[in-house]
């Protein structure tokens, strides 16, 4: 098991990692505020591990809400379920939630925790490759708004994170290739050897090797546990974070949360990243097309939904909570390795990247 | 003009208290975070002062929200249409709200500037007497569930709080009434010349002598400002302000917000609360009859709702967010002035001082 550390002083928590853990790792416990529980998960998951978390709290007053499976479900209507089963129950503020499931488990059940009675405790346990990698560790927390994605949330750092890697095993193969985007993320901000790295191991990631997986989660998560200590509320560098996701988040709201995977969406917006950083003269042709080629042979699409247009992109991208009075604010490359941040981006560049990704994958590579 | 300070290190905030401010204190602008403001009111207030706040603004852009007037709309639905309204208008994290109104409106705008983008800036401007003196400093938000007040929310600090005086004008009697029990509470808890003086000053707070009133919101202002900046999120002392508070809540609960005003509740709350503290041998009989006193001739009513049964205060009382872990957390007093916490109170005395201040006051004091 590796143990890495998220610095924040006084709340400063640590993120386990390891297989065989999940029902066996009784230290978690220590990191409940009481004797009770609240365990948050979906209709998927709970059928595969939710007696290995009741197994590893036994001893405590545990209770249970099932929410439907997927990001549509990320509202304030279905938080509320979540609200209903603490008032319920009689939750305390010493009770403590815990988040079994994805992202969306994450981000509502870390939301909840943040507003119930003001603010109560929660774990993560993570059991897909996004969440393990990137949305489980750091407090940001939130739901969507039908306007707009993770528009209604909070900063509120978890007690503790535990990552199995085994669950990964009953991971569906389009959401464990989604998670890899975010993983391909960190090598392309800031870690130009991770991203080499990730290139030379395609192959083992994509077979989901035990120890590539354990290896891939711990750089991802010791970056993000890295970035999150000297930005918590994103006035700086956590920005860099959002790579793709301000092009990947309007592809999102468009499809209603209904059709590609954040991943997914993520990869195709950091295509479009890639090539407004090149017009502006950081990456070479090269460069971009390799960043295209690792997406690419990780299964991760590169073109956006059939009938959503640049003038689209713009109308949703201007809607979202990182776009600050009117100006693009996006996150662009320095070179692979090196994120910055791009203050009042002009419409017209930013229509002009997305031109030019739709052109290359389209022309170039297969289209999925 | 008085400008108090509630000290909380970089997010300390001033107080503004005086009488014909509203319209007229441009520096207010100052205290938003860019050029841009939704402004959150009810459909009372809004006819009253929404065009002074427009005033005051002028040069920004501006967007109001009006909402139906009352406790019942204190919830996560009526939430929403803040949300609507902001993401709607393309507000960015550099947007302000400001709420006009009373503590409904003061506690659902700041809880909304808590989760919009995970934090934005917001400004009280609190119209009812109960705002101005309690709700609208310290960073208390919150909605209610409809088992329990307050049980969603947040603490997020304003920028500035603005207390217009002369708006106490339009406030109707029995809010206005209302509003004293908070008052007399900071003389109970910590301030025994201000509840002498509130005993001396009877007559000059019924006729909402201008004076009186701007001395009586001052002082409470600064008890509150004091207690918040040594205790910020309740750990210790800011409980104390609850005193009443778990009675309060269980009435209006009960009610579901439809009957006696929040004020009203405390008051009742606030006379168990004492009548407790006499049983636990702090108070004297005549300590209990001389605050009773005060209360009931500022109109404030001491017995609960017909059918409203100990029985069914604890029922609710037992659901309340300051009860941690079974044991009934209760705020006491140990003399007029001096207040403490009562750890794990057993039902059974809190039953028993229930039962006592109905019997006390349903046989000496006019019924309300």
């Amino acid at each position: 098991m590796k143990i890495l550390t998220v610095d924040l002083g006084t709340r400063s928590y640590p993120i386990f990692i390891g297989d065989g853990l999940l029902g066996t790792f009784k230290a978690i416990t220590e990191y409940a505020a009481g004797k009770r529980i609240l365990i948050v998960t979906n209709e998927t998951i709970a059928p595969l591990y939710l007696s290995q978390v009741n197994s590893m709290f036994a001893g405590f007053s545990q209770d249970v809400v099932v929410l439907p499976d997927g990001e549509r479900y990320k509202t304030l209507d279905v938080l509320n379920r979540i609200f209903d089963a603490l008032i319920d129950g009689k939750h305390t503020r010493k009770t403590t939630l815990v988040a079994l499931g994805g992202g969306v488990v994450g981000d509502m059940t870390g939301f909840a925790a943040a507003c119930y009675q003001r603010g109560v405790a929660f774990i993560q346990v993570p059991t897909t490759l996004l969440a393990q990698v990137d949305s489980s560790v750091g407090g940001k927390t939130a739901v969507n708004h039908p306007l707009g994605k993770n528009m209604i949330g909070a900063f509120h750092q978890p007690s503790c994170v535990l990552i199995d890697v085994d669950t990964l095993k009953t991971l569906p193969e389009r959401e464990y290739r989604s998670g890899l985007a975010e993983v391909i993320k960190y090598g392309l901000i800031r870690d130009l050897p991770f991203f080499e790295w990730i290139e030379a191991n395609v192959s083992a990631l994509l077979e989901r090797d035990p120890a590539a997986l354990a290896y891939g989660i711990e750089r991802s998560c010791q970056n993000k546990a890295d970035i999150v200590a000297q930005d918590e509320t994103e006035a700086g560098i956590r920005a860099w974070l959002n790579l793709g996701h301000t092009f990947g988040h309007a592809i999102e709201a468009w499809e209603h949360y209904e059709g590609l995977l954040h991943g997914e969406a993520v990869a195709i917006g950091m295509a479009m990243a890639i090539e407004m950083s090149l017009q502006r003269g950081h990456l070479s042709d090269s460069d971009v097309n390799r960043v295209s080629a690792v997406l690419d042979k990780l299964g991760l699409p590169l073109l956006p939904p059939q009938g959503m247009t640049p003038d689209i992109f713009i109308e949703y991208m201007q809607r979202d909570k990182k776009i600050l009075d009117g100006g693009l604010r996006l996150v662009l490359l320095e070179c692979i390795g090196q994120a910055y941040i791009c203050e009042n981006s002009p419409v017209a560049d930013v229509i002009r990247a997305i031109q030019a990704s739709i052109k290359r994958h389209g022309a170039g590579l297969e289209v999925r």
